[in-house]
């Protein structure tokens, strides 16, 4: 099965994400706003403990830390995500560093760039039109996050939580 | 904001409880397939870290076990509800119980009968009609469970996990 591990932001900034997510995200429906720690990979049930126990370790070394979104901004022209930039702090860095290591086998695709989604999957001339709008708009959320999430993909699409792991505990 | 106390069983089930749900059950899209421990009630982004800190003690109380299903029934005429009907075991009950005791402040408004719902909100000729059909069908399907789930709701009526509670850690 496909398993994933992101962090949901406090309920607030979810509400908010979804009001942009509802029209210009097609995953709306199928996992709630989230910033993605790990995109996903292959995992048998059996698996799941191992990488579980692994997670606990990596959740011991660091604390809770603020999450500061201040702006939209997008991934174009690499891509036609639209999302919530939010501000690189060393424990997220951390995290996202852990859980590319060898034990997890696959090093990072990319660069990381902590981000809520809020717009995908959309043409060049949506993107366009939508972004030039969203840019404009001034967020200007700070929370404090205290846990992440190791999640599974069901046979529908839908994303379900296996695991809460929290920070520093 | 709401917030409720659920058991999600393995993907396997839950799998097979969506291929029922998707056509019968309104809030497919809402929840995964669950089987509820304590049904929605209100509570503060405050309160939460006091819920799970009485959720944690109440996890360390029972151990992990098996939840068994072997047939479909029916909350009719009470409820047009149709579910995979669970065998109570000892731990089902000690947790429903912990869950309703006074630190939660509301006494179960029913008795507990473990369930899984694959559909509801159904007219009384289309759960004749859909129930007629799937009390026939032989489900036979037993696994273990080792945890449990605090979840909120957000502003779209979606569930969302605060935190899993593993029994007997």
């Amino acid at each position: 099965m496909k398993v994933g591990i992101v962090i949901f932001p406090s309920k607030k900034l979810q509400d908010l994400a979804n009001s942009y997510r509802k029209r210009y995200d097609p995953h709306y429906s199928l996992i709630p706003p989230h910033l993605t720690l790990k995109s996903a990979f292959e995992s048998s049930e059996e698996e799941l403990g191992k990488i579980s126990t692994e997670l606990e370790r990596i959740s011991k070394k660091y604390g809770p830390f603020p999450l500061k979104t201040t702006k939209i901004s997008s991934f174009y022209p690499v891509n036609n995500v639209i999302f919530f930039k939010v501000e690189p702090v060393a424990e997220l860095e951390g995290l996202f560093d852990d859980l590319h290591s060898s034990f997890f086998g696959n090093p990072p695709e990319y660069t990381f760039v902590p981000h809520i989604t809020i717009g995908q999957n959309l043409s060049n001339s949506e993107h366009a039109d939508v972004y030039s709008q969203l840019r404009l708009l001034k967020i200007e959320h700070e929370e404090t996050i205290d846990r992440f999430h190791l999640l599974y993909q069901l046979d529908n699409g839908v994303w379900n939580v296996y695991e809460t792991f929290l920070l520093g505990k």
